[in-house]
């Protein structure tokens, strides 16, 4: 199975990955698993959630795969700090490799103050935080989706830290985690809030 | 701040704690916390979850402190395994000190095993599915709501595995850590899936 890494920093949020690691680990019964997940932080030493749970990241920045079929940036509070300048080159290799690159909430600004989000359509937590915090590298206002939850751009995805059910099924469609309409099961079952019975 | 905790088995359902737990530690920039949140497991390694985090648990069953705000049991796929009868006396400390017992997904199956749901409104994860698992134990059929993701019956709080962010409403209004309005606001948020611009 390829590996999807999901990149996380302190304070990342709990539930920005959840959904989507669960989905191309098990497919909520819905579909078979195709991808294995493992966690990359800066360092490795457990990394705490915004909730407080302790992760251990399966690697570091430093020794993560070359070779992978997703790369997933959690949001969290310490996208602008000194930690995550570590996260650059892995970005770099994840589109020389043509891997599916999702970013959602900080980590689509972190995107965003790196260059990487000025000729793809792509959306963040609204275009005047965008541009507050990325500074004069971004410029891509007039391509700036306002009205979503989340946006696919081939193979990059972005996501407002709210949109994480959209941003889980676009990742997994990027992926061709599974058919679509057993996609829009899933994002129907859990906006919803129950399963059938 | 009085703690809560939260109970995780091996493949323990990434989405069903993660909003509640944020909300409790951080309150989203909605409200000031008043809560923190520890992890407690039957043993002391790594909890793996359905989407493959490694999780490193605060406490175990056997060292959990006597005093606590909430008892939240997260769903996962070893709630019928032998591990989980360690997290009992857990469940009978809760009720014994009133305090919110939460339960989501086959963790509320758990509850109604052990003879916990004959006398509270609740749902789960399914009647019939409830019914199966729980075996004779299980006598609060009458009272079973199908109709909603979460229901709450003052301190006793149970959910169907998707229902996730009203399970989180409603302990977090159980706990009265934040204004009801403040409450729907989180609610409203996330099942649209983008913040206030």
């Amino acid at each position: 199975m390829k590996e999807a890494l999901f990149v996380l920093i302190d304070e990342y949020a709990d539930w920005e990955p959840a959904l989507l690691a669960a989905g191309l680990r098990r497919g909520f019964g819905l579909w078979e698993p195709r991808y294995s997940v493992r966690t990359v932080a800066p360092g490795s030493s457990p990394v705490i959630s915004i909730g407080g749970f302790r992760t251990m990241p399966d690697y570091t920045c430093d020794n993560a795969p070359d070779d992978f079929a997703a790369l997933i940036l959690i949001g969290g509070t310490d996208w602008f700090g000194s930690g995550a300048a570590a996260v650059l080159p892995l970005v770099r290799r994840a589109i020389a490799i043509d891997a599916v690159l999702g970013a959602i909430c900080d980590a689509s600004v972190f995107l965003g103050a790196h260059g990487f989000l000025n000729a793809v359509n792509h959306t963040s937590n609204g275009l005047g935080y965008l541009q507050e915090k990325a500074g004069a590298a971004y410029t891509g206002e007039t391509i700036y989706r306002h009205d979503a939850p989340s946006v696919r751009d081939k193979k990059i995805v972005t996501a407002n830290g709210a949109g994480f059910i959209d941003f889980a099924m676009d990742v997994l469609d990027a992926l061709e985690a599974a058919p679509r309409e057993k996609l829009d099961m899933f994002s129907t079952m859990y906006k919803q809030g129950l399963y059938p019975a």
